[in-house]
């Protein structure tokens, strides 16, 4: 195949008309499938059904600590609850408390503690005039909408098949202490599915800030989402490494098992340092008296150990396997070569992401819409939902069926198609 | 009995060393009892071990709406699961939004909110140099905690047989602008278990405060917790009465099912107005994709309506009366007359109130302390843990058993006598 780049006005005059037609067939066949959020698949919920009954009338309803899960208390969470999270984490359970249903409503609280109370006694963010994160992007829409939610303000750094730009983020954290934090989904990142190197890591951990309350939120959420066996991904783990680096306190990370049990019936974790945890402890047992343990204990039994929970998520991996296979085989097919378009092919975690020619991303994804694929919407992978290049595109491929998934790629294609060729147009 | 005041110093002597000898047996017995903190009791616990069942593995999981409760999504709760929370309270459905597992936590959100976003266009509190709580005493030592947390300066208001003092409320409330919330357990109060009368409820919601953001927040945390069939508060519905009064935002009402399926594992609600509901989802949808549908799912399974979990607080009751009732048996035995502790008989909640003589408080404490018997530390039911007179003690009756009530009573009307005496001892 050309690359459409390559072609005349006439040709892509020709090509236009082609594709304007079957586009016009592809409307009159009423898709309606969304694509938009990773949302886990029906059958993926089937899958676990069991999962409700690993605590039932007949159950002992003690924690290994002796605590009776079913009343008041246990702020950090049940031991053996720590002991799985801390296993998925790969970090101690020490340095772990067990929350509620999920990773994100942690993040919001620990951005809103930092705001009202500051972290370790820094001054609360609330009382300063300049906060700032460091955003890598194409990134995750919900972390960029608590950071502006709280008004902080948001600086694009490039994202690279390693992890952020770290000359850039080592630059610029040094340099500014108004500069509080970053986000970072360092494992099957969404949306591109990158995991972060070995040195990134290392870097992170040697960053030497200008706020001493800068932290990295880490937000683990794809740790043991693997699609392959025997492809996986391997991340440093980042805890030891800002220890070993001089810097312990550096780190906040997250993880839940929304897509690994349920999806807003899970449970969530975050790690850190004694320190962290002792400060945040201080504004938590104002919260709450306890999270769900009940909830916790489930989780334990069910899935016994983290070998349990690996086991399981196999499963998973062969759910989601087809349906991204389904995306990129469509992708290599029909967009190879053709220059109007790349993407990546992640081993793991829950999205796929499309980059196209600068400023068509808006006009795909309102393509799609129109003929009935739902697509997040373009510039969501950006703060401010703001895409400078107007060019990347997120697909979340687990919801709908493979053979859906499909459809709902050659749609995408044929809108890519179309975007492009009237781009190309407009300089001929 | 004779009161104490009238006794000479001989006849106070004579009393110290028969006291004295009584404690130093007390002692010895080792007793081991808490009646400090409101827990539900081991067999109250018991009763509901069904209610894990409710939920399993061969469970329909669609909610009313057709939403399937194991995925994300339904931040303002399943319609069912906002119908029963919406008759505990008796207001509308629509007038709810069912969250995670405590009270409390919503509660601390909502001032966390206030201090970050503000209410309803008004200015965020922490850009505030004063905001100011109204405290009606004695009161839950968690809603000070709350407010103490966020530097909020919190004033007394004497709690009366029919709520907190009105006067003083309306007049502080309509002078001080710096005046944003009071602290309220209308029905069955935290520690004294008085409801509040239609009067005072409809002087609530006439209040004309000088804060245009001005909240009642009222914790409707017993709305249904009572000891007796034939003996139960009726508490005036408050949303009703404020949209009545042309004040339609002026109060958020919270409760849980915390003490009526399972502590920690319970769903709890936040009702308001409509246009303060939709003020906080603004937040609410950066800080979570929804709550826990399935746990939610799992409430309306198990207690079916308002009429099941009316049966189910029977039971409850059952449990709960015969241990306020030996309380009650040993004061009002022991204590009768004597001039040296007053003390509330509620229908309802989880608590009684002792007042003792003015500045013994916390030494009748530290006595049951050292003999084996932990309160609720003396103070505790005031703003900063400070008891003006050192006069109340909460008793929380609900975790031990009847008999272990009677012998925990015994030996505290043994040092609420010691300390009595010696308080008089100083003045002869």
């Amino acid at each position: 195949m050309k690359a459409y780049q390559e072609l005349t006005k006439e040709e892509l005059l020709t090509l236009k008309a082609e594709l304007n037609a079957a586009y016009e067939d592809a409307k009159g066949k009423g898709l309606k499938l969304d694509m938009s959020r990773g949302k886990p698949a029906v059958n993926q919920l089937d899958m676990a059904m069991d999962f409700l009954d690993a605590v039932n009338s007949q159950s002992a309803m003690k924690a290994e600590d002796g605590m009776d899960v079913r009343n008041y208390g246990g702020l950090d969470g049940i031991p053996e609850a720590k002991k799985l999270m801390a296993d998925i984490l790969e970090v101690k359970p020490e340095n772990v408390i067990v929350c509620g249903n999920a990773s994100l409503t942690i993040m919001y609280d620990t951005v809103s503690r930092a705001m009202t109370h500051g972290i370790l006694g820094n001054t609360p963010w609330c009382k300063l005039d300049h906060v700032k994160f460091l955003c890598p992007v194409p990134g995750y829409d919900r972390h960029f909408g608590i950071t502006e939610h709280f008004g902080i303000e948001m600086i694009n750094v490039p994202m690279t098949p390693e992890g952020p730009d770290m000359d850039l983020v080592e630059k610029l954290v040094s340099e500014d202490p108004a500069i509080k934090g970053i986000w970072c989904v360092p494992k099957y990142s969404n949306p591109q599915g990158y995991s972060y190197s070995d040195e990134t890591v290392r870097r992170f951990a040697a960053l030497t800030p200008a706020a001493p309350d800068f932290r990295i939120f880490w937000d683990n959420a794809y740790a043991i989402h693997h699609l392959y066996d025997d492809r996986q991904d391997q991340l440093l783990e980042i805890l030891s490494e800002c220890e070993k680096a001089g810097h312990p306190d550096m780190v906040f990370e997250f993880c839940s098992t929304s897509k690994v049990s349920f999806a807003g019936s899970g449970i969530a974790a975050i790690a850190s340092s004694k320190a962290n945890l002792d400060d945040m402890k201080k504004s938590m047992t104002i919260q709450t008296i306890g999270y769900d343990k009940i909830n916790q204990l489930r989780h334990v039994r069910y899935f016994k150990d983290i070998n349990g929970i690996r086991e399981h998520m196999k499963k998973h991996a062969a759910i989601m396997r087809p349906k991204f296979e389904a995306v990129l085989k469509v992708l290599d097919e029909e967009l190879g070569g053709l220059g109007i378009g790349s993407w990546t092919k992640p081993n793991g975690g829950y999205f796929i992401s499309f980059d196209a020619m600068d400023g068509c991303a808006k006009a795909i994804v309102a393509k799609c819409k129109e003929a009935g694929v739902t697509l997040t919407g373009a510039g969501a992978t950006f703060p401010y939902k703001k895409d400078p290049k107007d060019s990347n595109i997120r697909i979340a491929p687990s919801f709908p069926t493979p053979e859906e998934m499909a459809m709902a790629t050659d749609l995408f294609v044929l809108c890519v198609k179309m975007v492009s060729v009237d781009k190309l147009l407009e300089n001929k």
